[in-house]
């Protein structure tokens, strides 16, 4: 209790300027999501150093991301979902191959080790689906062919990612352990597969029958949450993040959504908890790194690297969408996110990576963070054909007034 | 991000078995706030024992409780609460001389010291609002006149009981100072007459201009959210409980509510965090400190003592409103949490109070906590005149639809 009224004004603090920033940034006609980042940037410590350093604001960040991709999940049916998978497993193998080819590369080029390149390649591999994801649905696009698509192989790439940061975290240590590698990817594909045979047929039987037998006010949405909660910390403990055990979540209930509001009733969940995430992802930058020149057109070059290894891989994997849609999925795949940065600090944490270098990753993630919103917002506002395929959250929840 | 798996776990586990005890609870006719509170009792560190000592659930239970207070305030128009402002202030001030002067006599008769009395009394004073606005509003009478005056008084009783804290507290200390009594009073009355005032006039301006000149999504929502936690955070810097805030953030939205839906906009946050204010309060108890036939005793003694002093009291401030509505206020003022609580842990670590008479007060706390929802419940059955006066928040949210 003893610093409660700190807490609350950090959290009126964050919210009051990610809520601001977002205003004006969508008065620029440009995403809210990069408002938000910007606004951890300014309260972070590296400027303002107005937020504490509670413990809590990671765990209300990790809580908001949950919300995000369930929400996601929930637009995203599961039919739909195979229909696109090829597609998508072969965009998220493209694009992570070429990225990591790139990094590896132009690491070893600029004269470092090899572990040392192999920990670049690995930062440079997962896309951030959050990212993304916040987009797709601030454009009201989640429902196209072309969204399915990119969060599909961004969902393939987070957990390939964990694959290769296990890979690699093992490299540094100087142990790789097939037995370890094996086992995650065995534990995220028999979860992925056992959640859409089994999960979805649960599903359909309980939420099928009739739920007017619960007492509770909101009991679907009750249900709901408590799948969320459920399959994230299942996720989590298997060592894949518990994001996907959100979208997972989300996408088992995808069916149900309409029928029981569960993505409106959600909404004020999601409005509260997700700016917190990009805010605690903004807050984590520190700009103070690029005093040096040779350091920002390192971080430059690494930066176009990671830029045109999804673009090329990925816009590869999607050509038979047409060039205009595989252009799309290949920019909304180029943010990396926290994946990027945990490799790199796990390759720093064991002294295998420099500071240096360190910071490059930190730049590139930053960079094709803040870099990707605007493109894909200019790229969706020149394909009408996406318009009016899916409604915006926004809409959908003032239907019914 | 290392111990998010235990907190996801933790998370899914309280929700789940809150949840399932308050349908429990509902199918029995009773309030699913007491089923929540045992779910607490259950898991926690005295029973089962499976909730992780985390921090973070003890700063998320009290976001939900503020949320909690903000849509009791939401309910709560100023008109109407000034309306019946002077019953609530006699109810308050006669449910605090009652209560305070029954404590400190019967620990002065076990044979206690003056000092000890004085805690007791004071651990006697303060009604838990939370209890009885989620009883109200869980039965859907939150809108009736005598709900107002019950959730008047509450407030007005929070305001003086921490005022009492404090006094307290000096004379633990052997320093009772008239300036910070005189202080925290003045910044009490001080804070609430000017939201009243100033508050209201400002939101007038506010939300009756057109708020369509917002870009992003939900604004009205995002604006009363940032009104509620930025007066919790002021509340709790000026040393009022941070509910206050919330209550009064609530209550100066209050004429806007229906027009911009913002209760129903908050039901989900209401749903998902609220639980956990109520569970992390079962967590707490520790129901081993009753293996004495004697405290058993003195704990009944006391809690008696705690009802009459509050039925009595509050019964007779309310008189006005006619017999069967005074009895109404009466018992629902009977509740005492969390400054009970805080009052005697002040003592006991000042070692101003035993032990023993530490357990008494928790048994009260709790045996009044648990006792007045099925009560209340059972007395708003017997009285038609109050039903239809206010719609369940459930209802609300399902007339657009």
């Amino acid at each position: 209790m003893e610093n409660i009224t700190g807490i609350l004004f950090d959290l009126f603090l964050m919210f009051a300027v990610a809520k601001v920033m977002g205003e004006l940034f969508e008065r620029a006609r440009q995403p809210a999501v990069v408002g938000e980042i910007l606004a951890g940037i300014i309260l972070g410590p590296h400027i303002l150093n107005l937020i504490g350093p509670s413990h809590f604001y990671n765990v209300l960040a990790e809580i908001g991301v949950i919300i995000l991709l369930f929400n996601v999940g929930l637009h995203t049916r599961t039919d739909e979902m195979l229909s696109v998978g090829p597609i998508s497993l072969v965009v998220a193998l493209l694009g992570i191959i070429f990225p990591f080819v790139f990094g590896y590369l132009y690491t070893q080029i600029i004269a470092h080790s090899t572990v040392e390149a192999m920990f670049i390649g690995a930062a440079m591999v997962a896309t951030s689906v959050g990212i993304t994801a916040r987009v797709l649905a601030d454009l009201g696009i989640l429902d196209a062919k072309v969204s399915k698509v990119i969060l599909g192989a961004a969902v393939i790439d987070d957990i390939i990612g964990l694959i290769v940061l296990a890979v690699v975290a093992g490299l540094g240590k100087g142990t790789i352990s097939y037995v370890t590698i094996g086992l995650v990817l065995f534990e995220a594909i028999a979860f992925v597969i056992f959640l859409i045979i089994i999960g979805r047929r649960v599903m359909y039987r309980f939420f099928g029958a009739n739920l007017n037998v619960f007492k509770s006010r909101n009991a679907p949405f009750t249900i709901a949450i408590l799948i969320c909660l459920g399959l994230s910390a299942v996720a989590s403990y298997i060592h894949l993040a518990a994001i996907v055990g959100a979208f997972m979540a989300g996408m088992i209930l995808a069916e149900f959504n309409i029928q029981f509001r569960l993505s409106v009733k959600t909404e004020s969940l999601y409005d509260f908890l997700v700016p917190f995430f990009f805010v605690m992802m903004g807050k984590q930058v520190d700009l103070s790194i690029f005093s040096h020149p040779s350091i920002i057109g390192a971080a430059l070059i690494l930066t176009i690297f990671a830029i045109l290894g999804k673009l090329i891989g990925c816009g590869l994997g999607a050509l038979s969408l047409g060039w205009k849609q595989a252009s799309l999925v290949g920019v909304g795949m180029v943010p990396r996110g926290e994946v990027g940065l945990i490799v790199a600090s796990i390759g720093l944490s064991l002294g295998v990576i420099t500071k240096d270098l360190y910071s490059i990753v930190v730049f590139m993630v930053i960079a094709t963070t803040l870099l990707t919103p605007p493109v894909l917002r200019s790229l969706v506002v020149k394909m009408p054909e996406l318009e009016g395929v899916g409604e915006k959250i926004t809409e959908e929840e003032e239907t019914p007034e």
